[in-house]
Parts: structure tokens; C-alpha cells; sequence
């Protein structure tokens, strides 16, 4: 029987940067040098390149000699293509042995001279957009440790920083957590996970019970959500990743200034008791417990003078705490959580 | 730009039955028999064959002269596997220019000579278990004309018969009606639609969207669902289903004796009322007037003296109409369905 599995990644990265001029380009590399550089042994630049990440600089040579495990394509040019150019230190790096990582569009199998690198070394061409083939269906059955999953009332609203930002929080607070990762970016950042949207629709909830296995009691996985339960596009995918997380606990993501769901702006965004309201609903199928602790909002779009009384409305009206977490961080939602599961 | 569309299958059929000895492995050809014998020209049986669907034997060359379109396996054999004395006549068919349709779990692409055949006369290759390549996002944007989806309290609890049933009782009824298909055995009755359950997460709703397309004002496209909401496998592909289908009705599918999710036993089988409530709930986003219709009910395993009571007291409960398909047929739905919408 084939192991069932997330996708695995090995650190330490060589992020390829290219001779990329635009910073706005590299946001996969720089994120990851910002929230994980103890994933990065470097960076791979060619003649031109106007970035630098602050991390060594390595040729392949040199990272396959120092140990490094796998060279990261840390740009997303637009059209998604990486230059010819790239291509021979691409496949240099497989060739020595490094796993190629990639979350663009195209796949790494479709390029013969790379494969070929790869088969000669043992190398594995990883599409991090491509889900393991085998999965499977959601048991439902309850595993031990705790659960936070980020939500949202919309789309690309903070979620994923919303986790790792909480996820950091919690570790400054001698908690034991980990982000668990449920699309591309977050995997290259988690060194594993799933890409939970590109899953066959059967096995999204199987999936998301492979991403937070059992773990110690005191443990929080603080889990990257996907899409919204008000989405008319994904919510089935966001219903699959509730179910098969099985969370205790879940944060509610915001921006203070949409009204209508990004790119589908003939539905309403739901009101925040609503959003809360079916998530309990929906999501106590599989946690009877589950609850919301926060309340995660981008203000930026918001006047300065405005944002502190947004948001005190806002716990007001809910009893959460509520706070942007690119201004105050989400030490107050730790905090509730702790009071909250203090007597577990 | 690639159309988008869902599988769409040639009829006539020749329904391949070989030699079988068992007729409980030849129910997808007798559910076609049975529901749709203006799709079937023929069956093709072997020697030793003890099944007849009461249809003309013809053999491969008869069926091409006679203009016959495609050649469907009509069995699911134990192992999923079709006997290798089989495939000589298949690729005959696919020679001389049948389609094959094959729902089973293997790919009739994994065979060369199939191809070859194929290839040769430009036949196509079309397993229903698999969904096109090209699938949109759902767009939510209100198409024209009725829906009404089959829901259940659990998977495998009769949405197709009744859909099948209701579509029939509809057009009995002098309604303008159309059965839609979102799994492999609904496809072959169908003629078309898209496995709903094997599209990757992200297209759910998207796919459901291009199943029941815009029609006329007083078309009913009768669908066939998928899960259920309360499932933990499966509910993601319920909820994209129940957004993209943006239903105006629903028919509740139960089982009369079954008290948890079959195969899933840890959890129980949501109460009739919570189930119609949270259809209603999850429904309302991509179509503000969804409303139950009624309930179709497997009776079967209750005893005869309690059936009738049984049904009476759920349409007290429920002010709904109450039927066991298989026994009372769907008119009575029907009715219910004329007099709600009558004044559109």
C-alpha cells in the first residue's frame, strides 16, 4: 500500500532569484527569507539581479558542496515562465542532487533535459501546486492536539499571514505550535503541507486530516485556510478544509473595507456574526467545541484615525479580541486562547 | 480559448454485457435499459451470456452498419477489471468509428491497441469517471430558468432514483423537464454531464455551473446529487454542488431505518428538520428563494404495516410531501412543485 502523505520538502533552500529587477516579483523568496530563514542556506543570483534578499550569496556548486538540500524557485515572473536563461543552473543543481521546488503553473516534468538531470542524481522535481496521487477520503475521526484554522469572509483577505503571524505569536508565548500549510507559498514556507484547492473534490477533507495529524495535547496546529464558506466559487473547498481540520478554535479574517466579495462583486461580503454563526454551525459536524478566538482585520485601506475605534467596535459587538496583525501582531488572541484552554 | 463543457456522449448505444453469468454485475446496462431505452439500439453478448436486457443482439459490424454511435460497457465487474477475451470486440468498435464509454476505475487510454483502434477512425476514448480538463470557477451570476436538487442525509440513499423518478413524474405531468447528471452511471442515462465528485476542488461549483445551463423560464432540470452537507468525506463536493447548481427547490433523500452515516458509524445522521435547515442556510447564497419540496424516502426496510404511517407522520412534521419513489412515485412532489410555482 503506497504511504499516504503531504507534500515533503528537505531545507536548507537555495532561493533562485535570477536576475530579477523587481522585488514585487520575488515576494515567494523574500517571504520565505522573512518568516522561515532558518530554511535558507542562500541566494542564487545572475549578472543584473537588482535584489538581494540579505542572505549569502551561493553559486550551485558551492550549495551542493555546503549541503544544501533543494534549489527553490523564488520568483513568479509575469507569465509564469522562467527565462532560458535560468534553465542550465537549474539543471546543474538537479544534477548534483538538489530537489528542484517549484509553485508556477507549468511543470517541472515537462522539461526533458531537467528530468534527465534529476534521474541521473536522484533528484525529485517537486510542483508544489500538485498534489501526492494517492489520498484520502476524511474519516472524520477525532485526533488528538488542538486546532486553530484561519477563515475568512472572503478571499485572499490575510489568512495566510494571519497564521503565520498567530503561529508566531504563540511560540513567543512558550506555546507549542506549528503553521500547517494548505497552499504553495505556505508549503514552501512550512517545508510540507498540501495544496488543498487543487486536490480531486472527494478527498479535500481526507486531505485536510493529513495536513494536522495527531500530536501532543498541548499542541496547536494554526492552519492557512483556503477560500470562504460565503464563496461562490470555493466553498466547498473551504467547507472540506473546515470538516477534515476539525478545529477547536478558529480566527476570523477581515479587510475593514470590502463590502463585496473581491472579483465576484455581485455578492455581499457576509456580516462577522453570520461568518461566525456558520462556521460553528458547519464546523461543529466534526468539533462539537469548535469556537471563534479572534478576529483577524486588515485596516490599511482605513484612515489612521479611524482603525482603533474599528476595531474596539468590533470586540465590542463580538466579545473578541480583534486586531490588524500587520499593527498589533495577535498577542491578544494568544492571550484569549490561553485563558480560554488554560484549565485543559 | 478551449470550450468549456461537460462530457457529452453519442447515442446510440450497443451495450457491451459479454459473457456474464450475473446480473447484478450488469446494472449500469439494465438502469440504461430501464430508464432510457430510446438511448439503445442493441446489446452485445458473448456465449454463455445469462443475462438478456430484452433488447436486439447485434454484433459489432451490424451495429456500425445500423449507425449506431457508441459502444458502452454495461458491467462492473468484481475487480473492475474488463476480461482480456473482451477486448478484441471493443477495439473492433472503437475501429470501426463507435465511441467507447467506459465507467469503470481504469483508463481505457492505458491501452495501446484501444488507442490504435481508436486513432485509426477517429472514435473517441471517453471514460465518464473523469471530468474534462478545462473547468471554470463558479461565477454565482443567475442563470435562467428552474432547478431542483437531490440532497440527502447521507451518501448512497437514492438521489438518483429519485431524481430519475421526479424527472419522469415531471414530464408524465406534462412539465418540461431534464434529468441532470453529476456522476458516471447519471452520464450513461443522461447522455452527459460531469462527475462531480472528480473535479479538482477549486472547479466544484464551476462545474455544477455548466451542468443545468441556462434554459427556459419554465424548464426544470431535475439534478442528481452528490455526499451530503453532514458527511465528513464528502460534504465539500455536496456544498460546490448545492452553490453551483443554484437551486429554486430541493428534495430531501432519506432512509427510513438508517440512524448514522453508512460506513462513517461514529457520526450520526443529522435530524430531517437540521438537514432541510442547513440546505436552506447554505443554499440561500447563490439562490435567496431555495425551499424543500419534499422528501423521497427508502421505505424498504421498514415493515409494510409502518410504511404509510411512517410517511404521514414526516409530512405532518414537515408540512411536506412525503414518498417512497420506488413504491408512490414522485408524483405527489409534483404536484406540491406545480402549485408553489403556478403564479411565475
Amino acid at each position: 500500500m503506497t504511504k499516504l502523505t503531504t507534500v515533503q520538502l528537505n531545507a536548507p533552500y537555495l532561493i533562485l532569484i535570477g536576475d530579477l529587477g523587481d522585488a514585487t516579483y520575488a515576494k515567494t523568496g523574500l517571504g520565505i527569507v522573512q518568516w522561515r530563514p532558518d530554511l535558507v542556506a542562500g541566494q542564487l543570483r545572475f549578472e543584473g539581479c537588482e535584489i538581494d534578499m540579505g542572505v549569502p550569496d551561493m553559486t550551485v556548486a558551492e550549495a551542493a558542496k555546503a549541503g544544501v538540500k533543494s534549489l527553490l524557485i523564488g520568483v513568479a515572473p509575469i507569465g509564469g515562465v522562467v527565462p532560458d536563461s535560468w534553465w542550465a543552473s537549474i539543471e546543474e543543481a538537479a544534477g548534483a542532487g538538489m530537489d528542484i521546488i517549484c509553485g508556477l503553473h507549468f511543470r517541472l516534468a515537462d522539461f526533458p533535459k531537467l528530468v534527465a538531470s534529476a534521474e541521473s542524481s536522484g533528484a525529485r522535481l517537486i510542483d508544489v501546486r500538485r498534489p501526492p496521487a494517492n489520498l484520502p477520503v476524511g474519516t472524520g475521526i477525532k485526533r488528538s492536539g488542538k486546532r486553530v484554522l484561519m477563515v475568512g469572509t472572503d478571499c485572499a483577505i490575510g489568512k495566510k499571514y494571519s497564521a503565520l503571524a498567530l503561529d508566531q505569536a504563540m511560540r513567543e508565548a512558550g506555546m507549542n505550535s506549528t503553521f500547517r500549510a494548505t497552499g504553495q507559498t505556505g508549503i514552501m514556507l512550512a517545508g510540507e503541507g498540501l495544496p488543498i484547492d487543487a486536490v480531486v473534490a472527494d478527498f479535500i477533507s481526507g486531505a485536510a486530516e493529513l495536513i494536522s495529524p495527531d500530536n501532543y495535547e498541548d499542541h496547536w496546529d494554526v492552519i492557512e485556510g483556503q477560500g470562504s464558506l460565503f464563496h461562490p466559487g470555493y466553498a466547498g473547498v473551504s467547507l472540506g478544509l473546515l470538516h477534515g481540520s476539525q478545529p477547536d478554535a478558529f480566527v476570523l479574517c477581515h479587510d475593514a473595507t470590502r463590502t463585496v466579495i473581491s472579483g465576484w462583486e455581485h455578492f455581499a461580503l457576509p456580516s462577522i456574526q453570520d461568518c461566525i454563526d456558520q462556521h460553528v454551525l458547519m464546523g461543529s459536524r466534526t468539533n462539537p467545541d469548535i469556537r471563534c478566538v479572534g478576529i483577524s482585520v486588515n485596516t490599511s485601506a482605513l484612515p489612521a484615525d479611524e482603525r482603533l475605534d474599528y476595531l474596539a467596535n468590533l470586540s465590542n459587538e463580538t466579545g473578541l479580541p480583534c486586531v490588524d496583525p500587520l499593527i498589533d501582531g495577535c498577542g491578544a488572541i494568544v492571550e484569549h486562547i490561553k485563558q480560554l484552554y488554560s484549565e485543559d
